[in-house]
């Protein structure tokens, strides 16, 4: 808990221990998530969720099959299966000798690893492409050699010595990115090193009074949350991908956090760090509330840098204590429009719930559908719910939508919001849902990240991909970008119902943030996965044609970097290129993301 | 006021009319603010501030001059003036003619001036040091022409003809700022023109629904509030500086306004800007709510460049509905302490008001000496309040401080705000002391300006600086750059006591913000403005010591550059002058702050 405040007390610091490993924290290579947690459908059509780790795991889920069945494709079967062929073939590694011998005299042996699929591992994120590749086809380029650093001296070294014998070096957090960030250049003929930050993985100190903390880069959501918690704290950034993204790593893409109308988004978080560089360490200081110290904040050079300029080996953040309540809750709507439109006057009264989501009726039914089989008194409850939505409001079941609500903070405040909000709703139609149901939409967050790399057994391909727009773009973006990509599907003869859905996950004063997801039946089809890509990048297209921003919080990496043109000036690139070349002369970061590709590699 | 949100209605954007020069515009060239305002003393020893423009304009101050005898020397008469110099020679402009014979293409005659007074103007901002030397010295050199572009497109061409020629640029807003951060190089040996932003000055537009507005740099804030104001808007940014410096300015100072929990800092309020530089126009397709996009947000590059990097034309804003309602607040406490302790657990509560400040003793004691002549029911009212304070609740008249708020929003809103912070003040001591003290508090920010030049004659010198700094250590360092200023004036055979008092201006979760001013009796030393800059220098020595930042939001200009290396390690220094020689080659953006002093000009 948060300490009494003397203002004349010396300043004193917790120095957590570190985590232990534990033997539940092992995760898949190929496939997203936990080694203990994979979908699977019953030859009886019943789908279950492997281990005990999420609230869905363990069930039963019988509605799912059916409802893609009849929503996407009747081919979609549990006897009709496309075999995954992980690993594929992975290219021998490429050794710099003399860069070789350097690094044997700055880490130990135990540091090292030429390992084929653990290479291959860090030679990706989880982009729809990189995945199929890695299981239906390959990858050209991998790094050659995984170094594991122990401390920042270790991987100063390290830089030093690639710039010293023209490496390329990657730094690896937690591998998550949907970008192609990490996707080696295709014709790099340099020795690449994957620099894997994961043994960097401590709370170094926690400030209670000034609450702040020093964390390693390297340290990944969960941990950060366990460790925080057990002195009564939390960062409070919260991206779905928490479970395994890293602090450096939300740093190097400039992460948002669902819980960020509380809490702010990374660069709200991140107070300073510190970053290794081909022209040495960035260091400062001290980490001050807020400062004009122009060039001397280094936040800003590295803030989405996607690898490009350095290596982040901690930092320092706000933290908050806990809050004293957490609540959950939802609320239907009898459209997207009316949810939209309260979402509005939501942002403009202030006061907004730490988190606030509102899907589409497609996912709206998904969500539906990934309830488990429910029995008796529980059974009776939701055909109730279901006759009173439908029967006494008449919400069309093919028309509502849900928004789903985290209220975090004091209880007093936690309660004056939760009243504000449903008096609020109420003026545009919403019904509340209930508090599980918004729970079951938070945790499905999680649960439902390994949907993807499931149906791609059963010939679906599907992937999101997210924007910012302002308020009054907002709706028509969101039917521009649905039309488009059922009119390139429908060019492509993709048979079945394509899946196209979006949901608002942010609100800002000015907009918010959408997420779409998208995916087809690809049976039959010679080239799915260039397939998916194309119609991305045309999906894309129609964001930016419809006043989208080219990323929210993903970044740029590979996939979207073809679009810079279209948001910046040239001076922008010509910025952004000369201060590149002046700050990693001789490209050690080689990683090629946003403006930085290569023609020759 | 704000516009209904219907999501289906096409982008509609207001664009407000130009606003007519008025005649009470006109500023002071050789002393701070506006021409119809400045103290004088009667010869009866009455103060008495000129002009109508403020709540203290017009009004008699009987206690000032007694008290300042008191409290920093008995010398201080108005029967004793050090009259001031103003003009000081200018030096005589540089032409190079190629550039000038191109820039005559570019620009019509009326927008080129000349003139010693406009350029020794251009030539410095409002340090101590430079009114000084305006007033009793000189300057070595300042801008040799001065230019007011009216579009980009110029702005652009006279960067381009600058570059090719080999001239320096500096761009000016509103010349407040107190880090030299306007002052040219002495030896420059390079023909030097200041841009004024000063024609580039519109509201763009405003989008009621976005809560956007598209504003030119030399824009003033008195004016943006003003055209804002017509159609319910603000931006909230108020510097203590707002009636004269320029949107700008803020960006290039990374600037702080005093009601920034609501509203935010300058770096929450900017959305995207348009920036001429030597390697072309940095230019966005659109300002999108919240973006990822790495080294393609220019924004990055120039929030506190202090005109090192480019000249910002525009940039797009946030704006605000004006709160539904304003009201002032003050609280008297016994002593620093408590208001410390009280300001910690105010913040760490949430829910601040939008201003909250905190002024220790001897700054309480001065704005009580800043009262009106009080006659009548007042003069009881007041004589009973102090009794009250004193003899009942027993607070010390030489301890006691006092805490001035402004809370704004809805009126539920501002009303739960004031009964909570209210409620937490009486834990820690502290006494409501009315809404009157709160207001002219704030408002006495914008009449006290004019008094350091008003003193100067009166053989006193003074001045302000900032820093920011972790809660623990605020206290202790508020302590120790007084005792340290005390210490450098006796070591200096400075007579009288110096006057040294601070108040806490803004709040974060990690600490605050402290102001801290300071002056002295001058007569009889020979260099008074060496010997100030020296204790100043003294003072930031203190700060770095005590745990405080180099800036809050002056900024570092040439003033505090020398202790860069102190705050940052030398990667840091090499990263920005990289970075500033890839992006300005020829360092046509040549005014040497920050990092980029040169030690042959």
């Amino acid at each position: 808990m948060a300490t009494p405040f003397d203002p004349r007390s010396a300043l004193a610091r917790i120095e957590p221990e570190p985590l232990p490993t534990r033997p539940d924290d092992a995760e898949s290579l190929d496939v997203w998530g936990f080694r203990d947690t994979r979908f699977r459908a019953r030859p009886d059509g019943v789908v279950e969720l492997t281990g005990r780790r999420y609230e869905l795991s363990g069930q039963e889920l019988p509605d799912l099959l059916p409802w893609v069945q009849d929503t996407i494709h009747p081919g979609v079967s549990p006897h009709d299966l496309n075999p995954a062929h992980y690993p594929p073939p992975v290219p021998k590694p490429l050794r710099n000798e003399a860069f070789l011998e350097e690094l044997g005299k700055i880490v130990g042996a135990d540091q090292l690893s030429e390992d084929p699929e653990l290479r291959l591992r860090r030679g990706h994120g989880h982009t729809l492409e990189e995945m199929w590749a890695i299981k239906y086809g390959s990858l050209p380029r991998v790094p050659d050699l995984l170094v594991w650093p122990e401390d920042e001296a270790q991987v100063e070294g390290i830089v030093q010595a690639a710039v010293r014998h023209d490496v390329v070096l990657i730094p690896y957090g937690g591998g998550t990115n949907v970008t192609d960030a990490l996707r080696c250049p295709d014709r790099e003929q340099r020795m690449i090193v994957s620099v894997d930050m994961g043994r960097m993985n401590r709370v170094l100190w926690i400030d209670p009074v000034n609450r702040m903390a020093c964390i390693q880069a390297g340290a990944v959501g969960r941990n950060i949350q366990r460790v925080l918690a057990k002195y009564g704290f939390t960062l409070g950034h919260e991206p779905d991908s928490v479970e395994f993204s890293t602090l450096g790593g939300w740093i190097a893409t400039h992460c948002s956090g669902m819980k960020k109308n509380r809490y702010g988004n990374i660069e709200d978080i991140v107070l300073d760090l510190r970053v290794v560089t081909a022209r040495g360490l960035l260091d400062r200081s001290a980490a001050f509330p807020r400062e004009s110290v122009g060039s001397a904040d280094v936040r800003r050079w590295i803030f989405g840098s996607e690898g490009c300029f350095g290596i982040v080996t901690s930092a320092m953040v706000k933290v908050v204590p806990l809050p004293e309540a957490q609540v959950y809750g939802s609320i239907v709507f009898p459209d997207f429009e009316s949810g939209v439109r309260f979402l509005y006057d939501l942002q403009a009264h202030g006061n907004t719930p730490a988190s606030v989501r509102l899907v589409d009726n497609l996912q709206f039914q998904l969500s539906q559908m990934l309830k488990p089989r429910s029995t008796g008194l529980k059974q009776l409850e939701s055909r109730l719910q279901r006759l009173f939505v439908t029967k006494v409001r008449r919400f069309a079941l093919d028309r509502m939508c849900a928004c789903t609500l985290v209220f975090e903070g004091a209880r007093q405040e936690v309660t004056a919001q939760q009243k504000a909000t449903y008096a609020l709703a109420r003026r545009y139609g919403g019904l509340a849902g209930g508090s599980s149901n918004g729970q079951r939409g938070y945790q499905l967050t999680f649960g439902i990240a390994y949907i993807r790399d499931w149906i791609m057994n059963h010939w679906l391909l599907g992937e999101s991909f997210e924007t910012s727009v302002p308020w009054s773009q907002a709706l028509s973006l969101c039917e521009n970008v649905k039309r488009r990509i059922h009119e390139e599907c429908a060019k492509r003869n993709i048979t079945g119902t394509p899946f196209v859905t979006c949901r608002v996950t942010q609100l800002y004063a000015t907009g918010v943030c959408i997420y779409f997801s998208f995916a087809f039946y690809f049976k039959g089809l010679s080239n799915p996965a260039e397939i998916y890509a194309e119609i991305e990048l045309a999906a894309r297209d129609e964001i930016l044609r419809s006043g989208g921003s080219l990323s929210h919080h993903h970044g740029i990496g590979k996939i979207r970097q073809r679009f810079l043109p279209r948001i910046s000036s040239p001076g922008v690139a010509a910025w952004a290129r000369e201060i590149k070349a002046a700050v990693d002369p001789t490209n050690v970061f080689g990683v090629a993301n946003q403006f930085f590709a290569n023609p020759d590699a």
